[in-house]
């Protein structure tokens, strides 16, 4: 039986499993879903187990748990290969906004709705089907790379621990590849694989004033209005071309080579179509750079939310007694998460007016960008497996989010291969995600030739 | 037994009942407080019988009730007063902020804390307390002049319907002088006359982007962020010089004059105590003008409050559908709020950038701002009845709070009279609102003698 065939009759129990590890809310920035967090690693070992791998392990950290596990090759001149991908789930507000049950997923045709579809439990779990896969079609009762899986519990907050997990097994994880199943194609009818991702490092910004909130009959106009100092202060991040004002911020982006701009400008790109997908009406950016290379090359700062004041029902005239924002920087290769830090923390210091105090706490230290060389083996084995799969030519792209994935290429001194089927429309971030199953399936069978590839390639 | 002496031996009874009205929570903004409001004009209305009013009467509204009561003078050719005061309180939020609960008032040696002590359920009540002082005083069953209370129950929401109501009774309304009991003194031992109010007209603006939040590292930096706009929004509504950057804003103000800024000028001012008052460290504000200029006699933008985007616990990286500010516009003589309205919306408009749809929407229509002639001889009747109730010189200050006290002008056509006794420090749209019982006292004293002086004033 051939990769596919099994894949094709194995579908449903897949579903099936994925189904049920959805369910679990592994939310790890809500610190009531801790617990799911940790159920979710305990349900993933027992599946892991259960696929056949000899060893399976719950790796605690600082925070939440990551899980590792091992299955070697049966020559011991096999390459090794890391997967790396993430079991933790965005949170789900507005939840009013979703159609379903955030973590009751239901299937629609061929699509699955729910949190973590798509990012990043569907990803992660179309391993263990096309490992089965590839031995199946082999007859082989072991793989033909030494497979580790590390997958981590937090790294939808930023993975604060992940990087001393990484040093602190930096043997156990040794490895020639580390494969990325965290990120999305070009389209469900055009595959791709991410070469470059952006880096990221995320705060909250907070304004005090009064004591109190004032009357603002009584006080209004004579005293600095903290919601109003925030509304200056974050309206000056951005000069009039869309740049960011932080002094130095720019300092170290390296910027894009002219051969890289050309390569994304032959994307077949329909702005219109992306709009659509984006559910807005108009582009916006930095000046002087495309849609593409303003989501995957050039670096950000974005408010991600704002409050203060008076926010229920009805007037409440007042002078509020503080304002805060939620801040995140997506970061291009060049840029130090910590350096952006003590930028961003003299930002906020230079434009925080008198009688007016402020506070900026980083979420972690933070993620850099990091990018493949696409002339490598590794890139090269995988695009090839990926082409097989899905009987077409695999285009290049970059990835606008952040991962750990920096610290996994430094750390494991080994090349990043993004082998990944989501879509930048699952909603990934937003209500009612959801993820294409045949893509998963097509997933599934492009590691399967992979690992074959790659085996055939040591012992040829 | 004089006016001061009927008043200090029922203080006890006189708390007792302002307890009794401040323990229901009336908050006019808030729907689900509505039932409230219409039992606290049911309580007021009880009360004003028992204190002898003949004629007592809700006036329903197309929103919340108001309570009107009459009590004709003996001598038909007596002056009649109008007395406006309000039922209905502010929000009690953030609640958690009260050292006691909003509605258990609690006596602390002369202070009495609650939501509405002072604004206004304390300075409404001491005229029952007055009037009956005035009347035990000269042994007369009836007042010496017509008295007609007229207490709403809008005012905390900007009073939507109460001009409605003032034309509709026009005639039972009708009167020689208006008095106000809704603002505040210079200070305790400083008792002071108010001559002027501001106006106020306030909206909530919305600005909506994607249909649903967006992951920010698939589409950040490429469409326009809701929060960004709207920070930008805010931030553009001031210029350098603290001037509101609204086209027209500034067009119909009475600019002060000469002799009235050094009128204020001369106020013992001490702006590092109005600072602690305040519990602020710094003033800001309009360049060219002072504190007590900026908070009375200039028109002013306030942000009350700002939502959007993720404002839980921990990082959402996202792109949120949209941005909500509520805004207020404190006015000066001269504006009319509907003018400023649609200046605003356009002001909106052309700051909404491409991608983005905006809404404005204003509480109602506003309150145009008021001022009193000091030469009148209304004004110098209150002034000498205070003078002779506190045992010294009545200064003059004016309001930077708002009130329909405009409308009660236009549309009774006579002299607004301002007779209060509240404190800038009383935390009247904050936690811990209190009044001091001794001037709620001297109020009623005040009015005792004023009635007597604009009956004598007529029979003489």
């Amino acid at each position: 039986m051939d990769a596919r065939t099994y894949i094709a009759e194995n579908r449903d129990e897949f579903v099936a499993a994925l189904k049920e590890w959805l369910a679990i809310p592994s939310i790890s920035a809500a610190p009531d879903h801790h617990a799911d967090v940790h159920r979710s690693a305990r349900w993933l070992t027992e599946h892991l187990t259960a696929t056949g791998f000899p060893t399976v392990e719950i790796w605690e950290t600082g925070g939440l748990p990551a899980v590792f596990a091992e299955w070697p090759a049966a020559d011991p001149q096999a390459p090794t290969v890391v997967i790396y991908g993430h079991h933790d789930v965005q949170p789900v507000d507005p939840v009013e906004a979703w159609r379903t049950e955030p973590f009751a997923p239901v299937e629609e045709g061929d699509r699955l709705i729910g949190r973590g579809a798509s990012d990043d439990k569907g990803q992660v779990l179309f391993h263990t089907l096309g490992l089965r896969a590839g031995m199946a079609a082999s007859g082989a009762t072991a793989p033909p790379v030494t497979v580790k899986l590390l997958v981590e519990g937090e790294e939808e907050s930023g993975s604060p621990h992940f990087a001393e997990l990484l040093r602190k097994h930096r043997d156990r994880l040794a490895c020639d590849i580390v494969v990325i199943s965290d990120t999305t194609m070009w389209a469900a009818d055009t595959p791709s694989m991410c070469v470059g991702m952006r880096g990221m490092t995320d705060c909250e910004i907070s304004l005090h004033g009064p004591e109190v909130d004032l009357h603002s009959g009584s006080f209004g106009g004579a005293v600095p209005n903290p919601l109003q100092a925030m509304a200056d202060l974050l309206s000056g991040l951005h000069d009039a071309d869309g740049r960011i004002t932080v002094p130095g911020f720019y300092d170290d982006v390296v910027e894009i080579s002219a051969e890289e701009r050309e390569l994304i400008a032959r994307l077949p790109f329909d702005e219109a179509e992306w709009l659509r997908t984006a559910s807005s009406t108009a582009t916006a950016g930095e000046a002087g750079y495309s849609t593409l290379e303003r989501i995957w090359v050039r670096p950000t700062a974005e408010i991600n939310g704002m409050w203060g004041g008076h926010t229920g029902a009805g007037s409440k005239t007042i002078v509020p007694r503080s304002a805060h924002a939620k801040v995140s920087f997506r970061l291009v290769p060049g840029q130090e998460p910590l350096r952006v830090q003590e930028d961003v923390h003299a930002y906020v210091e230079a434009h925080t007016p008198p009688g007016l105090s402020a506070e900026v706490r980083f979420a972690g230290p933070g993620v850099r960008a990091c990018a493949s060389d696409i002339h490598s083996t590794a890139v090269r084995a995988a695009r090839n497996a990926m082409s097989t799969a899905f009987g077409t030519e695999v285009l290049f792209t970059r990835e606008g989010g952040s991962g750990p994935e920096a610290d996994i290429a430094d750390i494991l001194d080994a090349p990043l291969v993004f082998v990944a089927v989501g879509l930048d429309d699952d909603r990934i971030h937003a209500p009612n995600e959801k993820v294409e199953v045949p893509l998963l399936l097509k997933g599934a069978e492009s590691v399967a030739y992979l690992w074959d590839e790659l085996g055939r390639s040591t012992t040829t």
